[in-house]
């Protein structure tokens, strides 16, 4: 197995268009079908890391800030930050964009822990990650505070 | 509008098969999917209680316990645990079940915050919630604390 | 097996919040979309009764009383109301809520037949079925001539 | 209005592939789709008939006579066997072809009601139907016997 | 295998209504949903003709000459024109129906390869295809010239 | 309305995983669900260059190199290669990734035309495009002779 990968090994986009399916009767999308959007993202981010399959382990708390409406776009980008022995902390960044005006909105960013399995549905060891630009190294200082506090929440509940 | 409804007026169940096109390569239940599913039905609660359209500002964080495999129900059931003035905080638990032995699993917990809208889009006061049961009670009670949490959260970011 | 089971170890909720993509011009709940979620809902309680592999054998006739509308939330609530060796019927009843006025009216009810199967696609055994509730007992009482119908119907044709 | 109308200027066909996301674990068709299936191809079948929209008021009882598999087309066919003032009975019958042996099964048969609607969602006349093949005419024949039965049924429920 | 088959042996329709998830602010179909329901349809076609499992080769340029409506509805006529020995031409005529007016147009038409695939994935010998009617005859007539320029495409590509 | 833009201001990437539902029984994606993918990403590109609504009036031919499998992800790239008065050339690059391996193949390319259209449905002016990189400019130069094939078809149809 490769011991290292960088940040941007693993860098996925998905842009989509919003439909009237996933939107409310105000014509914004659905917070459930943004987190499942988020979700989707993440886990081909994490496989392009681990080259192994993976599992959600959990999400971090998510803010909607902006409503995004039916006819924009929304484009997720994602990344491996940080890695455990077999679990991976992707970040995902959503952004609508007014595809008339131009006009674009960070609407949520999001942390999830992605675990690596091998064949028999077990946990497996992941490459380290190497943060290269300053958003990288930013978020990488900081993925061990949030990993003790996930840890915490474990234990607590 | 009421001043006070009670937490089981807006209790919710829904409950469904894991069909094939929700699962991944190991059969197993995207969390994307559960996250979708949490957020459809935390709307309905949310709706019942405040008798009004709704938006999700937030999710808390969210472990996944187990896997939900194809052919498993998951049975969702949520309600209004508290309320601010325009938020409600809405607990959902997610059962799956093995239809063919009948065991039945917890797989995750999940806490949303809903903000009532009003017909120009903007939040709009909601019932105040009488908890009734000993678990009502206890997440009543607890909901302060989270409700703090969230606001530190969003200060920071 | 088990020799018999009561009606309630076999309910199961189910709701949702009527979507645009189920809805016609009118923004009224497809009929198709609501014999879609009739089946989905009966299977599951099919299965929590015979804890085997169910399929659809039947499904008695369907008078749609009151349109659905889009933004409404649609609860189907079905149990085992009756057996024979292999067959159950399952008794579905469709509940339409304004989610804004709180206003609720039964829409349809439904009987299927399901049978349960084996692990070679055959009709398998499923328990007795004891009924408790007024409701349970009087849909009991008359499930034989229900039965006695749907034989006839199958002659006939 | 068109006074009357043929049968035939009504008729409607849509052949469909089973794919994995409408199937069972067993790779069998849910009842529930295929109902699905059955009243879009109604509606369009009414719609034809009436020049009008439409909104299902009944299925009859439906049996499934044979499992459709995965990767089978299922063909559905429907046309306007018999008309009142407002409502159509739209027949429809199903049927399953393996598509590599070229086998094909008559599946289910189905008569559905329709109502024609106007632009207040208030029922409107459609064309009386003059039926001209021998199928077409036994249908027309015992359509009022159908007719008679639905009424009955109403009133007992 | 048999030698021969008439065109019209592999003759397909499918009849669909245009639902508002398929269509865009203007309340007219996506073409890449069309597009899906061309390859749906074509393979069917294709499938009926060889009896074995196919996969799409190439679709020819596709002109969209018409918007199609929500409401509408389209109707998809497929069947083989000519063979190669495991290709199979398919062509698709797109007809859309005002179901108020009874207006029918010819949105599209379109030219697909399917080739034949034995259980090893290995392209497969197909039937020969026998033209009977003006349009097949014609078609089939100017088929070896359309399958000269798909040579010739993929030799410049 | 701004007279000119660079290629790269319309560029869209879409990466996506292929999921069982839309693939056929041998496990390999459907060529008319690319194709959907195709027109999403190509019209996001348009209305990322024209900042106006827009239909398709054409695909050119597509050749499918390559079957894609399930679990593979499917990263879709476009931009805006040409433009004349109201209609634009979008260029769409295919490239499956085994996620396990991380073996890429480009495995279909496509042009797609199209059209921006004002409030009144009718087609309305969009900047010129500025070809920077090689790829762009080489396809920036062959795209006087592609718009005059598309020409001559539409005479010849
Ligand atoms: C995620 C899962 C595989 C972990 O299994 P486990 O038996 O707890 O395994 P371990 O204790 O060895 O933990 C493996 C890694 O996951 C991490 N982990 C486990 N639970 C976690 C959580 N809730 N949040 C973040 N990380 C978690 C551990 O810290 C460990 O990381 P490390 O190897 O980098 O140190 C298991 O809980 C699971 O299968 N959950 C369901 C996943 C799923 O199906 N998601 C979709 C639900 S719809
Ligand atoms: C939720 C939203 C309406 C709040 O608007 P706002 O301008 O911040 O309004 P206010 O400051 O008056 O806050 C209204 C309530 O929401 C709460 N709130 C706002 N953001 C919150 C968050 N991220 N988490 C929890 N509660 C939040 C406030 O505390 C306040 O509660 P209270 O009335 O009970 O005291 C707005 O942020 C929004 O529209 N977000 C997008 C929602 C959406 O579309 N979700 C799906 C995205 S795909
Ligand atoms: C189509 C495919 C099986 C052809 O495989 P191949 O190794 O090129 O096989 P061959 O050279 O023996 O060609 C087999 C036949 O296909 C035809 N063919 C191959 N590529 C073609 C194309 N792009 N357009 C038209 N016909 C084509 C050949 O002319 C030959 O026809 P014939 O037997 O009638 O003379 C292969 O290219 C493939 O699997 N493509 C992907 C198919 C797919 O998954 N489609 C959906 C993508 S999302
Ligand atoms: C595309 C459409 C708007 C063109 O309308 P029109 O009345 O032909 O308009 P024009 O003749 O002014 O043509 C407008 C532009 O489209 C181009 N165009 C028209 N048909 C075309 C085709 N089949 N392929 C490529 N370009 C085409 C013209 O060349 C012209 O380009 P230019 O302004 O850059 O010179 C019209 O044909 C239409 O609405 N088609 C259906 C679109 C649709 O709904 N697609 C999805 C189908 S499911």
């Amino acid at each position: 197995m490769i011991k290292e990968k960088r940040c941007k090994e693993s860098f996925v986009v998905k842009t989509s268009i919003v439909q009237p399916p996933d939107t409310n009767n105000y014509g914004t999308l659905f917070g459930g079908k943004l987190m499942a959007y988020i979700d989707d993202t993440a886990a081909i981010a994490a496989m392009r890391h681990a080259r192994k399959a993976v599992v959600t382990a959990s999400t971090d708390s998510v803010d909607f800030l902006h409503p995004i409406y039916e006819g924009n776009s929304v484009c997720l980008e994602a990344y491996c930050t940080y890695t455990g022995r077999t679990s991976m902390e992707i970040f995902v960044k959503v952004i609508a964009e007014n595809l008339l005006s131009g006009e674009r909105n960070v609407c949520a960013i999001s942390f999830l822990t992605m675990v690596a399995i091998d064949e028999d549905g077990r946990p497996a060891e992941v490459p380290q990650v190497i943060p290269e630009s300053d958003e990288e190294k930013s978020l990488y200082a900081t993925a061990k505070d949030r990993a003790e506090n996930r840890k915490n929440r474990r234990k607590d509940s």
